[in-house]
C-alpha cells in the first residue's frame, strides 16, 4: 500500500484556506491512507477556550464530512488532526475515515503545554481500525502521545500494523526516541509534523517539520527538511509488522511478562 | 557519585579466572558503583543447565558474599551478573549489594533465545534499592530487558533514578533503543556489555562491546569501543532525574493516563 505523510504550515484560525489544501492534497495524492498534522484544519496555538471555539468542528459537522467523503470518492483513507467541539467541550482530535471505513475520531490522551487551557484531555482511548482492503491495522496518536511509551504499546497490542501520528512537534527530541517506537512494537510509523511558527500573548512557538515515515525497524522510508511544505510517500506491507518473532525463540509479543509490570 | 561500567571478556567456564578479575575491578575503581557485565562469573554461551550448572552459585555462595563483601570493604556498590543456582533451577541473576545495602538478587525477566534452554524466567520483578549515603534509588534489568519498555518503565515508576544494565548483548539496535529508555523516564543508564565471542554445539555468538553510560537525556556521559576492555566512569546526580516537570505544565509521570493503557 501507499501512505504519505503530508507537512505543511496550517493558517491559524483560517479554517476555510486550510480546508482548501486538505482538499487539494486529497485529490492529489496518489496514496491509499494519508496523514496530515494536528489541528490541521486551524492552526494551534490558542489560548483559550473561547479563541479556538469559532474553528472547532463537531465530528458530524459538513467540514469534516466533506474531507472523509472527499478521501472516500478518491479511493483513500485520511488521519488528520481538527480541533472537536461536543458540547462545552474541545478536544484535540483526529479524524480517522475514507474508502470502507465507519468513520472515527480519536482525541489526544496527553495534553501538551498551553493546549490544557484549551482542551479536555482525550477519553476515546487508543483504538486500532482495520482497513481490510489494505490489509491493514490502523492505531491513531497524537504528538506529545508519542512521549510515553504506553500509547504506541497500546496501539500494537491492539493490533496495529501502522501507527499514524499527527503532530505540531516544537522539540528535537522526538527524533531521538520516534524509531523506538516503531521498534520496540515492530510497527509502522508515519509522523506527519508541522512547519512555521505561531505568536499569541507574546508567545512564540516553532514548529520543527522533519516530519518521517519510519519503517518497522525503526529505519527512515521518508523524510521531509525542517522548513518546507512536503509531500512524503513510502511503500509499505503492514502484513509483514504481524510476526513477531526475531529468531527461531524470541517474539517480541509472547515475550512480555505482564504479571512483572507496573 | 562516581558510577563506573566494566566491559570485559568473561571466560566461560573459568569462574576463578572471572571473579579474580572482579574483584580486581572491584578494589581498584575508583567508583562508588560499579556495574558488571551479565553473566559475569561465569560466560554465556551454555545449552543445557547440566553445561552451566557447575558455574551457578547460590546467592548465599561465598563467591557471592565474597564479591559483596569486597565491595562494601571498599566503600562500594556493585551490580554483577552471575548465573543463580536455586534448588533445581538456575537463573540468570545479578546481585546487588555493598556499602551500606542488604544484598538482592534481581532475576532476569525477558529471556533471550538460548537462555530458555538454560534458565528459568525471573520471578523478582523490577524492584529499586535504596543507597542513602548517595542519595540514589537504583533498579536492575539485565541484557534484553531493554527491548520492553515495561522493564526499565516498571523501575522508573518504582523511584528509579538510576537504572543498571547488565548485558551480552550480541545485537546492535539496542544502540538505537537505550538512549530511548533514559529519555522516556528521565534516568541515568548504565550499560555493561561484554567482548568477544563464544562457540558452542557449531553456533557462534558475538558480543559488541559498546558499552555505555547515559545521561537522563539520553546523551552518553561515556561510550566504550565495541571490543576491547573498558572502565568507563561517569559523575552523575540521581538527585536531578526526579523533577519529571520539563516546563510550567507538563511532567512525563504526572501527564501519565494509566486508565487508557492496555
Amino acid at each position: 500500500m501507499r501512505l504519505a505523510t503530508i507537512q505543511f504550515c496550517p493558517a491559524r484560525g483560517d479554517t476555510a484556506a486550510n480546508l482548501n489544501r486538505l482538499h487539494h492534497w486529497i485529490s492529489s495524492v496518489d496514496a491509499d491512507v494519508i496523514v496530515f498534522p494536528e489541528l490541521a484544519t486551524c492552526g494551534y496555538f490558542f489560548r483559550s477556550p473561547a479563541e479556538a471555539l469559532p474553528y472547532a468542528f463537531e465530528r458530524t459537522a459538513p467540514e469534516i464530512a466533506g474531507l472523509v467523503d472527499a478521501a472516500a470518492a478518491a479511493g483513500r483513507v485520511i488521519v488528520c488532526g481538527f480541533a472537536e467541539r461536543d458540547g462545552d467541550r474541545l478536544y484535540n482530535s483526529a479524524v480517522i475515515g475514507g474508502k470502507g471505513l465507519a468513520t472515527t475520531v480519536y482525541r489526544k490522551s496527553h495534553l501538551f503545554y498551553r493546549e490544557v487551557d484549551v482542551f479536555t484531555p482525550g477519553d476515546s482511548g487508543f483504538f486500532v481500525v482495520d482497513l481490510p482492503h489494505l490489509d491493514c491495522r490502523l492505531g491513531t496518536m497524537i504528538c506529545y502521545d508519542w512521549r510515553f511509551p504506553e500509547s504506541s504499546r497500546s496501539l500494537a497490542l491492539k493490533g496495529a500494523d501502522l501507527i499514524a501520528c499527527p503532530s505540531n512537534l516544537v522539540t528535537e527530541i522526538w527524533r531521538t526516541v520516534m524509531p523506538t517506537r516503531a521498534i520496540e512494537n515492530k510497527v509502522y510509523l508515519a509522523v506527519a509534523n508541522r512547519t512555521g511558527s505561531e505568536t499569541n500573548a507574546n508567545e512564540t512557538l516553532q514548529f520543527n517539520g522533519c516530519s518521517a515515515i519510519y519503517g518497522y525497524n525503526g529505519k527512515p522510508l521518508a523524510n521531509a527538511e525542517a522548513d518546507a511544505d512536503a509531500v512524503l510517500i513510502a511503500e509499505i506491507d503492514p502484513s509483514l509488522t504481524r510476526n513477531k518473532r526475531f529468531n527461531d525463540v524470541n517474539d517480541i509479543f509472547a515475550d512480555r511478562r505482564p504479571e512483572l509490570y507496573r
